[in-house]
């Protein structure tokens, strides 16, 4: 089921994406690298996410686009940054040339800056949720006690503390805080109730770890091929990773057991199709060659 | 008039500042870079400029304070990263090192990518206007419609593109723009009538240009000590400049006459002392010496 799902939803995503995208009305090059890294593909797995949450709540879909297609701006944004010269100095994403290489430091700087800000625009421009408490969820998510804090972390990590303990603390800022914005912070804009929003904070933020040790072994165990970026690059740079730390075998163990904890979260919700999903999501993410 | 009402809201808008910066609860060498670029000085314009518009409103300063500090924030992510290497690739900035010089190309980045989403934070944390009509007509602002697009224009001039309407086009994405956020943006946030709002668009459009304008003359006319930058650092990457284009003269009384058109558009508006200080401000860009 979660196939089909995730390929009807990654349709509405897209067509979603850039019809906001062209809204915005930016021209040239600008224009070009944000459509550029917006069009590299990969799942939309946070657009869906927000989109399963608001099916999940019994919300029309239309009314958690704007904030399923600002995630997808924070995360490609994200991805932009993360991939400059000064930062982890990736040539390939996604299979493509990285933005930088495409378009010049310049641009792929600026290009992130406009999806980063431009998220926002879209939420105000396209948006009638409850702006307060969604809004506040997702800047609080992403911003400099979020997701940058987790990519400030990741930079600056001393040769002494490369402990199993400053590994979680990094994965919970860098990935799961935008996993948890697009579950939590989706029903916050869908203005749902706080047991809600709680439920599926720990939904998030376990599914959000699963995905980054998973991404870990996958970095190790696939292949440049399957992956469509430079495989052993974490390595390479003798970053700090699940399998470095724990080995192979502990990691996958790790990584099965916080799957197993996001499906648990999910007992609140009755049964439903979508809470099927997202069971199945949360087994899949362990599961994926790439 | 001026002098005082700037000093007096000056230390308002530092203080707030600083106490919603706090808020983030950002720790380490990311609070430390984003507090570094925040405390370097500069005449806080453009909260000024908001606060102002409250009170010509006849609205509570308490009510435009997250929204003017929002300002500051995106003005200081925007200086940090027009510094980098890869873009202006300037050292000194208000007369300290700037930030990549001082926390790396890396940090820089990412203190510029944390002020920008945490503007957007403290807007939904502190701030109680009009989401929808303030926060739209503040992204737009600055995204890839707005001041970014600017930075994006000023890095790609053609060399046979070198005119005073492709000049004038980057003024207005890259300086005006924020500072008719800081007017009528302001005014949209405080719930404004869409004719103060257009009074109040013509008054920061002007005021922008005539401030752009005027800096450029500063660029070729000032000492460093004064300016607390690199002189005539824009005209050794041979950028294009009013003076350049127009000559000294004519780019002085170029910015004379928006500041004029500025001091025209607040005809709308009823005598009052903040008023007044708005005419002053208006005259005081152009005559600055610093």
């Amino acid at each position: 089921m979660l196939k089909a799902f995730m390929e009807r939803e990654k349709l509405l995503v897209e067509e979603k994406l850039f019809f906001y995208l062209e809204t915005l009305e930016i021209p040239g090059v600008l224009h070009e690298a944000m459509h550029y890294s917006l069009s590299a593909g990969g799942k939309r797995i946070r657009p869906f996410l927000a989109i399963a949450v608001s099916q999940l709540l019994g919300k029309e879909k239309e009314e958690v686009m704007p904030y399923a297609c600002a995630l997808e701006f924070i995360h490609t944004y994200s991805l932009i940054h993360d991939d400059l010269p000064a930062l982890d100095n990736d040539d390939i994403r996604r299979g493509k040339p990285s933005s930088h290489k495409t378009f010049g430091e310049d641009v792929a700087i600026l290009a992130g800056d406009a999806l980063n800000t431009d998220a926002f625009s879209i939420l105000f421009k396209h948006g009638y949720g409850n702006f307060k408490k969604g809004g506040e969820y997702l800047a609080d998510a992403i911003g400099g006690r979020g997701m940058v804090l987790g990519q400030v972390k990741d930079c600056k990590i001393p040769e002494d503390e490369r402990t199993i303990e400053v590994l979680n603390d990094i994965n919970y800022f860098k990935t799961a805080r935008l996993i948890m914005a697009s579950t939590s912070g989706a029903a916050a804009w869908l203005d749902a109730k706080d047991s809600v929003i709680k439920a599926l904070d720990n939904y998030g933020l376990n599914l959000g770890l699963a995905f980054q040790i998973a991404d870990d072994i996958l970095d190790i165990t696939s292949s440049t091929e399957e992956l469509g970026k430079t495989v052993g690059s974490d390595a390479s740079l003798s970053k700090m990773t699940y399998p470095s730390l724990l080995g192979l075998e502990e990691a996958k163990k790790k990584a099965f057991e916080h799957s197993q904890i996001a499906v648990s979260a999910l007992d609140v919700f009755e049964e439903s199709d979508w809470k099927k999903v997202l069971s199945e999501l949360a087994e899949y993410v362990v599961r994926r060659k790439k």
